[in-house]
């Protein structure tokens, strides 16, 4: 069980942004407090008048361990309830507990009209919640999971919700969760069949395995192998393993394996289900979402392809731990393209260098994750705005194939951000500074910001036409306008955008 | 420009037929009489007294002429406006003319009304109306689409009316239209390149590039080049064209070629659109609809595919008068396999032999298709009923393979047919008479109806596994209960199914 616990103090909000919050991750809402009235036949101000403080507690206690054996929730607790440390032990072991807070005149405003159902506050509301605020504040600055909450709707400061959780629920492909938690939380999936690649398998296959309890397939790692015959063999793996079209495949890889396995998924007895466990972080903020699936022809990157979203996306950080550094950095690329595209925040904290990011893995990829997530939400087949998730990667993708897969997908599309940024500043699409900030922090991560002196010009643009529309003049680009704002831009002259990006 | 004409006496509900036939079909609907009335400011009653029948009829024919230049749409005509030959000629050169005819009293219980808005009707209506009709008698008689209304809704005689014209817009998968029409009709149409194989090509491909002025593809015919290598030729094709993903595919040929160009259309750039010009019996009442796409891996049929209708399914019967016999043949037992599932007047249509058959193919095409739409708009996705549509198929599938494609499709199903029906008949679910109809009528149009002796009992066994669930202990077959009704029933004993076939 994985509930989602909204904790903190009176007047936050649990019960307003929890009710939004179960509807847009569609999980039932349940009010612990109304749970306790109901058990105990009374209103609560009268249980703490008749019966007093401890057997509130006892009687919290029991309704909070009853439901933490039901099926999955989103639960509001009263603002005292994980006071006791069984309590809270009990909470943390089931799930995530999600602590808001707000500035004093917020809950001042909110818990005004409402002071007779709120025992411990009856009195003088200001300082009588001052003293409750004091006396808690090292209980509730102890959780982990934090959200400031905000005096805007309910809607937003459940948006806000999702993205310090790191869970969310997408529906406008397919429907289908995105969670970022321990993979190992989840053994009650099934799967019929583990796909991956050599690399991935020596760090994470066995312990996949133990989890799940499935067989695997194995493919060679690395883009060069993103090709038919990989993915015949997927499809050859399905079938001696006896996959039917009930059948869920779970992919354990990277941006490649996924998309792969994906479409071995989509095609496979025409569509399968499959589950994504990400190992690279370009593959958790980018690759694993917006159901994307395909291979390379020797022609073009993902060429054959298919719209199959995933069931379920589990991004575990832990699984990043073991990466090597030059796969990190590489994922770092798509984080600052994130960045750019629409949260200058996330663009600041990618700005702090390589250290910082490894301290902080589980904020950045919860961040990258809900702009790529709010993108394709909106247009999920990329009839308009989630163009702009292409930044970079109009020159980035003709880089990458170029280099024969020497330059890593994210260095590439790192080379691509700077010379596209470069190119819409000579047009007066933005200004210097943001070119500085882009390259800067690129440089800041390790990631190269210049096209290799021995490609020539000529093949990357006969690659970028075949990547896009082999006839047509121009070619569009996602360009950058400021840090947090991109515009698609039809671009006829070529050789400029890469003369910049030298 | 295919315009849909409604005629026929008055009464018969050219209008209200009209009005739920354009919604089905995604038309324009058109009164011709009330664009009359509003093109002269005055109800037709007044421009027949004030300026007599003539001065009308000229009317009629300015307001026709013009509309026949508009957009498709359902229009619904006068009940004399095709008495003169021109209008006559003008509406039969844009478009079809549906006649809709009815018994009097029906015409006179629904003219009884609104004499008032008749003027040709006014006094006697039972003398005025028959008196109309002998005049009209051989008018009406002349033209070949006609359509006897009954007294059932309106819904009801617009979707016989969709059976007649053979035109029925499906949307329970995706959007598109399927129509029964000459192909030299639809010029309009701008493909990027036609795929088809070396046997139609000779047949048919230098019309179809002069109708559509593109470039084709071309590969190698039957069943047994229904691979991942022809599929990847397709890809290879479609690039070296320079395709893009607004790029439209026409498919030319029979159900390989639309499986293989549909699932090559799937999964090109993630999706393109295709249309489909089927050429063979079997592709028009069947493989051409419903949207499954694929091709076979050699460890079974259509083991890899995805879902994906094309735009647009054009079933020309003209194309298949070139048809060898042995291919037409083929094709009669999925007409046969539809009359069974759910048209016994359809299966006695058959049952006459392919000399009827010959001189009747439209009809044929019509009612056969219209079986397999029904279902799958109402289970697009073979969640349940569609499977129906297996009678046959899962004998007849392991057979064909099992022939090496010495077998065609038709054939495999007609002998997985009427081992289907035997077994049915012996586990009490159908009689012998069914059988015996079944039987008799496959073997009247010169289909084999028994598993070839030289054939391995237990390598058909191993491929209807793989078909289907390969640790599955049963199978679901779709077995006859009646002409006109199947049921889906789990069986064990896959031997006996095959014992009862030989």
């Amino acid at each position: 069980m994985t509930h989602i616990f909204l904790y903190g103090p009176p007047g936050t909000g649990k019960s307003t942004i929890g009710k939004k919050l179960s509807a847009s991750l569609k999980l039932p809402f349940i009010d612990l407090d109304r749970v306790i009235e109901t058990n105990a036949g009374m209103s609560i101000p009268q249980i703490m008048e008749q019966q007093g403080e401890t057997t509130f507690r006892d009687m919290e206690a029991t309704a909070l361990s009853a439901l933490t054996m039901e099926r999955e929730s989103v639960i509001a607790l009263g603002g005292g309830a994980l006071l006791r440390d069984e309590n809270r032990a009990l909470a943390e072991s089931h799930g995530k507990v999600l602590l808001l807070m707000a500035d004093l005149p917020l809950l001042l405003e909110r818990l005004r009209n409402e002071t007779g159902k709120r025992p411990l506050l009856a009195g003088d509301l200001n300082s009588k919640l001052k003293s409750l605020l004091d006396k808690r504040k090292s209980h509730y600055d102890s959780f982990p999971l934090k959200l400031q909450v905000d005096a805007r709707s309910a809607e937003h400061n459940s948006y806000r919700a999702r993205v310090v959780l790191g869970r969310h629920h997408l529906s406008a492909m397919r429907e289908y969760d995105v969670m970022v938690d321990q993979v190992s939380n989840l053994p009650s999936l099934q799967p019929s069949i583990i796909v991956t690649d050599e690399n991935v398998a020596k760090y994470h296959l066995e312990k996949i395995q133990t989890i799940f309890n499935a067989k695997s397939v194995v493919v060679p790692a690395g883009e060069e192998y993103k090709n038919l015959e990989t993915v015949s063999r997927l499809w050859k793996g399905f079938l001696e393993n006896g996959l039917d079209r009930k059948s869920t495949v779970v992919a354990l890889g990277g941006g490649v394996i996924g998309d792969m396995t994906g479409f071995a998924a989509a095609t496979y007895m025409r569509g399968i289900d499959w589950v994504v466990v990400p190992t690279s972080l370009l593959s958790m903020v980018d690759a694993s979402l917006g159901g994307k699936t395909g291979f390379d022809l020797p022609e073009g990157k993902n060429l054959v392809g298919s719209f199959h979203p995933p069931k379920l996306v589990i991004a575990d950080p832990g699984l990043l731990l073991t990466l090597p550094e030059r796969e990190l950095r590489s994922g770092m690329a798509e984080v600052v393209k994130h960045g750019v595209i629409s949260d200058p925040g996330l663009f600041e904290l990618a700005s702090q260098g390589m250290s910082w990011v490894k301290d902080h893995l589980e904020e950045v990829v919860k961040r990258a994750m809900a702009v790529k997530i709010k993108v394709i939400e909106e247009d999920p087949y990329e009839k308009g705005i989630r163009a702009a998730l292409n930044l970079g990667h109009t020159v980035g993708h003709a880089v990458e194939l170029v280099s024969k897969f020497k330059l890593s997908h994210g260095e590439a599309i790192s080379i691509g951000m700077a010379a596209e940024a470069k190119y819409a500043a000579r047009v007066g699409l933005t200004g210097q500074s943001t070119v500085d900030a882009i390259v800067s922090t690129l440089s800041t991560l390790g990631l190269p910001i210049q096209i290799p002196d021995e490609m020539p010009r000529e093949e990357i643009i006969r690659v970028m036409r075949v990547d896009k529309k082999k006839n047509a003049k121009s070619i569009r680009f996602a360009l950058p306008v400021e840090i947090g704002k991109v515009e698609l831009v039809n671009v006829d002259d070529l050789e400029s955008v890469l003369d910049d990006g030298r």
